[in-house]
């Protein structure tokens, strides 16, 4: 009898999910194995229970594209699930309905990939005796136990493409450009790109700012001539002594809640006392979407491959990760312990003081 | 006596005002002239006099860069130019003062390049006995008596771009996802770009949209199975009935303003109705920036020559222009006599209907 | 009884061509008619009868897509088919068995998609009495009566691009770094993408040059302290004087076979006298690949609307064309009577040259 | 007596070298020293002795550009420099003039960014006394001792567009597309880029290629009806039992020369065969070029400051390098010992072979 083996998306979509999807599929096919690919992560495995055969012709050509074909959501934990029961929504525990639904599709195993969330799902479901294998991936790269992990460097490409475009009109108009992006609680997309497309100021959540020495830091710009400044900030950036719980708020799900943000929040601090004009690009969705970067793909690709190894050799409850050269495999368990943070007083961020940028501080 | 010409840039960046700088100093020096670079338009020619000499140096390799070396300005007009007076603002007819300027610098003629603004006072300084050449420029292509200008050729890219991008998420998440882009009076990035990346459903300036109709578009795409609709929308597109002023304000030139435009406002009005998400992005100013395309690198440089062919042949008054394959030149006020529209009953918006697009009617 | 089209794709494969492909379905089904897809042109129309019926579901997503979903041929003349007779070759003229085909398809019209060849084809088979709507295709930007068409936008971008990359190390090394583009008998690419991508040297088939100019241009350049050059080659060009007839074969089918073509015999003329080194690049085929431009993607889908209105309207033998800002059309015949050269002593060879740019003259 | 360091160039350009002078500058400016900018490597250092200060004015702008300021040069090893004695070429050891020099420069120390023939120089200077410290550089990651260094990303990006483009018409055409990427001695580039490209068959140095196997797969796919196949072939690929040396030269240093190379010779052992037409495209110079990556502008920035931080603390005669998530330093000795090949048993080839890429075995 073949193996079988089930795969998910889950979480926000990210370039590279494709790339995922397909190397588990060309290794578990060169195996004799079958796949089965559950469609819109838990929220539709639970909801709609849609799932299709994966071979060769459905991977075919999805290596360049961006998302997922098996769709995504960011709902749907089957721990507590919104169940309506007497005209009320109730949460409820149906993570045993999962595991029955695994046990009727016959699969040996299933590969969940996703970010904190999804993972702590998955960790949670091995707990409960389904076999599952992790494939990280965060737009944020705010995951422990892994050098890096797919969609974080394309994300990088487009914020730093973005700095680009901003400086030439920061230059011709003598403004400050703020630009607002990614990274709720962890700044590496801020911190590299900024890094990357030679920001004056990088504000991110690990480094609380304070308002009066940015400023400063824009007007000293100016009398040495520099009479433009580029700012990035991630979305979770908050003020020294500031409010953080407003900012989770600012920060939250919808774009257009997260408008009214942080980027918009810093312009009204600094225009109050600066000259400059100030403008706010809010990058948001773009950094999740486009074809993958030639890192995505093949990181992507490897550790579907790895992902297969791994239930090859029933290493269940095991996360694919890349450390250095290698791509190897840690305890989920460990990767979900908390969140990858940048270290305020570490390399990264001497480095970028060493280049003369501000950190807020 | 060696001729001396002047040039300035005026109004928003834009991709391809260097190409056209350089290709003014080439072929000026060229023909032995010298070229007098006036910095940050007419706000700059009149506040701080700032000019230096442009020859083939001051050039070099500015051709693939974005914005002006020469620098520009949204204010400035000198027939009303804000003077404080006895502690309050008054505004000034200072043209005298630009004419005088002129004739210190000894410039026997001054290049304009600039949008429907700059080109209105180029022409009333025409009446005045400038001698001036116009070199149109505008992102949103709403310039009469060219077939396009530089500029909006990248910013349809980067609009397209975005699109590109948006498409993998709306269909990984099965959501809704509205893109904002430039386009206060003319639709063209909007109708264009959103050809290009497929968009489901375009609304511009020159159509006001019916809410309920969009809507449907979207809902009646969902039951033939299609669960995701990215829409474009032009910062200055507003409901049938609806107010134009409130939206001619949101559309306003602050960015922070602009957020809680037209993109938010239309998210607000499908919400309501539609189960599904919905997110926002406003492209805002990484329309403007980016190395220029090849097309915008080629006109903006063919249009500095011809620039200088039109001052050679003493063709003051002229706008440079592009009329299918050639390069020529039109009176400054014929091009500004009105903006160039989009015709709702014309060919492109029809082409666009054939294609299954929804144009909010 | 319902209206049923056919469409097949000629020639070289070019960008845009999905678009036309998806403009021509969109809007014939928006009419309720069927489209039969040929595959691999004429040749394949004739060899192995494929076709296939296209629907919505079929051009889903290939707007984006280089190449042609259909497939394509540089081979298949109907008017000159091979067929093996006794063990030889004859060219056979099977046209008659086109139309046959076309009959027994029930196809009230036939759009052809192709450059100079196919169209020619299109336009004898009129003759012959199949109604046929043309739309053109030339990366090369070579044909008569259209403006420009999709295709050659995108490849320009694609040069221009190559010699952004090539300037640096041009630059890094004081080298003189000679890009090789296509054009065996339209010098369009290399002129354009040259203005745009600032190259110091423009070589193309309609000015033969004379190689000791170019080679005392490059000189001349050193001693200014300029110790780079860029240099752009159209593959059909050809020294004054020289055979062209030995540069046709040069410039012949097989990559291969071009690879000993211009560029490396410009740099072995050149190699003689100068002492900096020289690089060749042959850009060869990935100027017909990649996804197509915003102007591509936009001209292709109208292009193919307008092509299903031409057949509504009955218009056969004509080609859809651009002029200026309208998409209109043109007897196929005007089309392919001759082929859309540079004029020498015409508007654009005047701005470059005007740019400092040396022609080989 | 303020600190005054110097810095060179050396080997073949690469995106980022730029990143790491400016990473410099702002290191050293940082901490009141002085920097000296050697021009075009060792051998501008020993011919026309160039160098200019470098300070915060000299290094604006240029993170994002391609190639070198200081310019650089593949020749010039002064332990074997080559004189002009009596008429003819004597190859000297002039390092004791290059020791003299940086003593007359008052040069505390020499930043030496280069590749495995920079480094074995540097490595031979510290020996007789200059303290040096190395930041190395390879298009080809052919380097020990980091796990990856600055200008490999934007290569691999550049060669994976290039697949994504010959995609299109290797589908379109039914042809065998083959793309020869630079790897003389390792085939990094080959097999990442071709990993995310989806190439159908890698070629490296590492492993010699069996021609029938080769064609046997192409046949293979043709007969699952996958009636083209891409193939990527780095440089110093070779036949099993094939002559290395001949491809030693045909991998040789001029263009023109490799132009008759791996690529060519291989389309002709293919061609002999195969029924399908066969396109050779080499990407040379073009992986060298452009705006380096997001990773590389960041790596590159960020080894700038760490060389400046060895200088502080004294450590000469060590390589900045990268290591998992940190920038660290070995001794040069160690990262010059050898070169970093594939392992044909590896992780990375097992990945590749489990995606069902050939590998020429």
């Amino acid at each position: 009898m073949t193996t079988r083996i089930g795969i998910l998306t889950g979480g926000g979509d990210c370039p590279g999910l494709n790339a995922v999807i397909r190397g588990v599929v060309k290794a578990a096919v060169g195996r004799g194995w079958e796949v089965i690919g559950i469609e819109d992560g838990f929220d539709g495995f639970l909801h709609h229970h849609k799932c299709r055969p994966l071979g060769l012709e459905e991977v075919r050509g999805i290596l360049p594209r961006g998302g997922t074909i098996l769709g995504t959501s960011n709902r749907g934990n089957p721990f507590s699930f919104p169940i309506m029961r007497e005209g009320k929504v109730e949460l409820v525990d149906v993570s045993e309905e999962v595991r029955s639904r695994i046990d009727q599709l016959g699969l040996t195993a299933l590969v969940v990939v996703g970010g904190d969330g999804s993972l702590k799902i998955a960790q949670e479901m091995m707990r409960r005796g389904v076999p599952i294998v992790g494939v990280p991936k965060t737009i944020d790269n705010d995951l422990l136990e892994t050098d890096v992990t797919f969609g974080y460097n394309t994300a990088l490409e487009t914020a730093t493409d973005a700095l680009d475009k901003l400086h030439s009109t920061a230059e011709s108009h003598h403004r400050v450009m703020v630009l607002e992006v990614m990274g709720r609680y962890a700044g590496w997309i801020a911190l590299e790109s900024g890094i990357a497309g030679g920001a004056d100021v990088i504000l991110i959540p690990e480094i609380p700012y304070d308002i009066d020495k940015v400023r400063e830091s824009i007007i000293a710009r100016c009398k040495r001539g520099r009479r433009f400044s580029v700012v990035v900030v991630a979305e979770g950036a908050y003020p020294s002594g500031g409010n953080r719980v407003v900012l989770e708020a600012a920060g939250g799900k919808s774009v257009v809640e997260r408008l009214g943000g942080v980027g918009e929040a810093l312009s009204r601090e600094l225009g109050g006392v600066l000259e400059m004009d100030i403008r706010v690009t809010v990058l948001g969705h773009l950094q999740r979407g486009g074809s993958p970067s030639t890192f995505d793909r093949c990181i992507g690709s490897r550790f579907g491959v790895k992902a297969v190894e791994l239930i090859e050799s029933q290493s269940f409850g095991q996360m694919v990760c890349l450390k250095g050269r290698h791509i190897t495999s840690v305890p989920i368990e460990d990767a979900v312990r908390s969140l990858n943070l940048i270290d305020p007083s570490g390399e990264m961020v001497r480095h970028a003081e060493a280049l003369g940028i501000m950190l807020g501080r």
